[in-house]
């Protein structure tokens, strides 16, 4: 693999597919072994830390709330604002809400610097801290930086290595695409998903480490310790195994084929487009803005903007003091969901070729209604609340699951800059196929599928976009 | 290729094109002679003629004139809108203006009904009347509905074919996808293109007719004749020439192998989404909602809503009375744009495959910011009040075309149930790829390209989808 020159047109998107699943196989890198990793990352623990305080709204210092609409702006009229929304799904179960959410219209580069070593491609992570992290310091891409942040509204430090990503078509770039975030929190958020190769040297900054993808991935069976952005990243990345591999096992053996652009799928792709097309056409979304003080089931509550059951989320604000930040000092609104999620998916054996059960889904902040996402997306305890009618199918696969039939189980954090503490418990899930039988709603496709789908825009949601490297995390798997 | 039973999964989209392309070869129907059209079409322009008048904006009717805003809503609050919208796009020739913008949220359905007969898939088409159109009568899709239409909210008869798209699962859908439309005169407005095949009997009624791909492209040489709604779905057709097809010369020879999927490309897939994506990132558009009566350079003259200039378009009124219409007498706003458009494809033979070179362009009511159009889009007129800077690259070799390099020339015209006369002169030149390099706006791509661009949405805009029909249509030339 190594020392061959990259081929030209569309055969180089194959032979990155094959090296990004030898960088996947590669349990061990050029530059550090996971014990080293470890002790790394907990030294700039210790000197990364930052103090969040949690501070009611009215103590927002630099942001302006709107004395009509009660909306909340930063005074430069930048990085984000929160409004409300009315939310009309005719026909659903819950078919009509209102909802305070998140306008940021800047898009953002979530950028990985990717470099051979060794023969074997290795990324450039970075130990970052975020306000909303439960704990602090999580394993972020090379850049994640707003649009505000590059261009340096706030008057901060540059951020190191942005030049990769501000002039990609100058270096060869494995992924390029823009993706959405949480529909249900984001009003059409959207991030420029990046990996560029550097073919030069790269200087190794602090708090940056080179790792291999194995390496990142055995990392994402820890708890809260890969973030959001590195998970949306990588989910965009072609792999597919050499069929040289060996498989494990069955299971290891149904997901390299699941890889594989010649293996046989339930459905073809130009079928699934148009399931989608479909789904799109037939949810009638309707949605009005509307202003935050005028939202009929929300409430201020001690400083927070709360919805009157408990249930959902609340608006809040934190005061952040941080060392190793653009800025060392500031305060901000954050979204704190109420309850623990949980992330599921479904994937069966369909002629020993692995599928994912994907659910047609509608969130109002999509930028086309709908996207796919995994088979289950919620927060239980909130159907203490809704009618029984909104519980989503599949649900109680994943609430007492068969342990043997586990695949993955780790609770992961989404991201950090503007949710507080909001953390999700993503599984994967092996069942018959015959046992989750599909719906209008949902499909089993397979893992090159979800690939191919990822070349573009909006088709897969950030959570099933998260679930997706949890996937490959299991290329490497020794069972 | 007929009586074949349709191949399952992925080869069935190569089994399509291979069919559309044969319907696009078939110059002679099974059902009319180009001459018994014209005789059908000649008698239905008699006894469907529409009467529309100009009314001044304030002798609507059903429309209710926000007296805060001056926005205009119809009373249903269903169909469309219009507000003013203020764009920004700083770094830009025009860096900043304002204008009246259509919303219309609801998500129409432009379906065409196709069948094989004698082993050739025709297509089921329309004779309609629009308000807007300039003769009147052209050349429809056999499904052309909003959502208001198809659930019948003013009141009028059923529209006609519609439950083969209402339940398209029940039929082999040949395309089905989402497209945008003007992003200049619409915010965010998107239909859904379908083309689904029938495999029972279809009864044709009064006003409708089937044809082969290449009587309708015949047709398409015609000024005003086929409608934009035909263009646009008809672009979403897979379409690749089997080896076996003589070609006529070697412009032809180099159109087929374009639409090869094995044809070398001057760019492959990935580095042209790569370059969408950079587009739109790059592109920093900033879109704030305003009041329709607050527009700087707008104000009301005449019943009608102008540009100080007398430039881009005037926002105007209409009073309808039709016959053969879903409903026989109503009023409604309408754009009516100032000046004659050119919509120019320049097309090249790079290593013997015909390449089309595309323009990353921004318009304000896009999706998301960037769609590929035509080489040049604008309405020449305009420049006599815009900077110079403005005026687009390679403008010159459409205004001025050498006549032996014009491959396509007819003046066709937008939808004319939003758009009172609105015409473009469309225009495919080739030229020599030296006399029109790339830039960074500007890419050359196969036919193969545009058609795997189109299996997803907002890729192409409403006049590239255009030209890509109007290419498609020199399939079956004879030179």
């Amino acid at each position: 693999m190594t020392g061959d020159p990259p081929p030209p047109g569309p055969a180089r998107r194959v032979h990155d597919a094959r090296r990004i699943a030898h960088s996947a196989l590669a349990r061990h890198g050029s530059h550090t072994t996971l014990t080293q990793f470890h002790h790394w990352f907990r030294a700039h623990h210790r000197h990364r830390h930052a103090r969040v305080r949690p501070i009611p709204l009215t103590a927002l210092q630099g942001w302006r709330v709107d004395p009509d609409t009660g909306d909340i702006h930063h005074h430069t009229g930048r990085f984000f604002s929160l409004h409300g929304l009315e939310v009309r799904l005719p026909g659903r179960p819950v078919a009509h809400w209102s909802q305070p959410i998140i306008n940021q219209p800047e898009v953002g580069i979530l950028g990985i610097l990717a470099r051979e070593f060794d023969g074997v491609l290795h990324f450039l992570m970075q130990a970052k801290v975020e306000p909303g992290n439960c704990n602090g310091l999580q394993l972020s891409p090379t850049v994640q930086a707003t649009r505000s942040n590059y261009t340096r509204v706030h008057g901060g430090a540059q951020v190191p290595y942005l030049d990769h990503f501000r002039d990609p078509a100058a270096h060869h770039r494995i992924a390029d695409v823009r993706q959405s975030e949480q529909g249900a929190w984001f009003y059409q958020k959207r991030n420029r998903n990046m990996v560029v190769e550097a073919t030069g040297d790269v200087e190794v900054r602090d708090g940056f480490q080179w790792l291999t993808l194995g390496q990142i991935h055995q990392l994402l069976a820890e708890d809260d310790l890969v973030n959001m952005d590195v998970r949306t990243v990588l989910s965009c990345l072609p792999l597919a195994a050499p069929s040289e591999v060996p498989a494990t096992d069955d299971f290891h053996a149904a997901l390299l084929r699941s890889a594989d652009p010649a293996a046989p799928s339930r459905h073809d792709l130009d079928d699934l487009l148009h399931w989608i097309t479909e789904a799109r056409s037939a949810t009638e979304l309707q949605l009005t803005r509307v202003p935050l003080n005028r939202l009929a089931d929300w409430r201020h509550h001690d400083g927070r903007i709360i919805h009157h059951s408990g249930h959902f989320f609340e608006v809040t604000a934190v005061a952040v003091r941080a060392g190793g930040r653009e800025v060392a000092q500031w305060t901000q609104p954050m979204i704190r969901p109420t309850g623990l999620g949980v992330i599921g998916l479904l994937v069966a054996r369909i002629h020993g070729v692995l599928h994912a059960l994907l659910h047609a889904h509608t969130e109002p902040g999509y930028a086309d209604v709908v996207e796919l996402a995994p088979t289950v997306q919620c927060t239980p305890a909130n159907y203490q609340y809704l009618p029984a009618a909104a519980r989503p199918a599949y649900l109680d696969q994943f609430l007492r699951p068969d342990p043997q039939r586990i695949r993955f189980d780790t609770t992961l954090s989404e991201e950090g800059g503007r949710f507080y503490h909001a953390r999700n418990r993503y599984l994967i899930v092996e069942t018959d196929p015959a046992h989750a039988p599909e719906t209008p709603e949902h499909r089993w496709l397979t893992l090159h599928q979800l690939g191919e789908l990822l070349r573009h825009s909006y088709y897969l949601n950030v959570q099933a976009r998260s679930l997706v490297s949890c996937l490959h995390s299991l290329f490497g798997a020794t069972t």
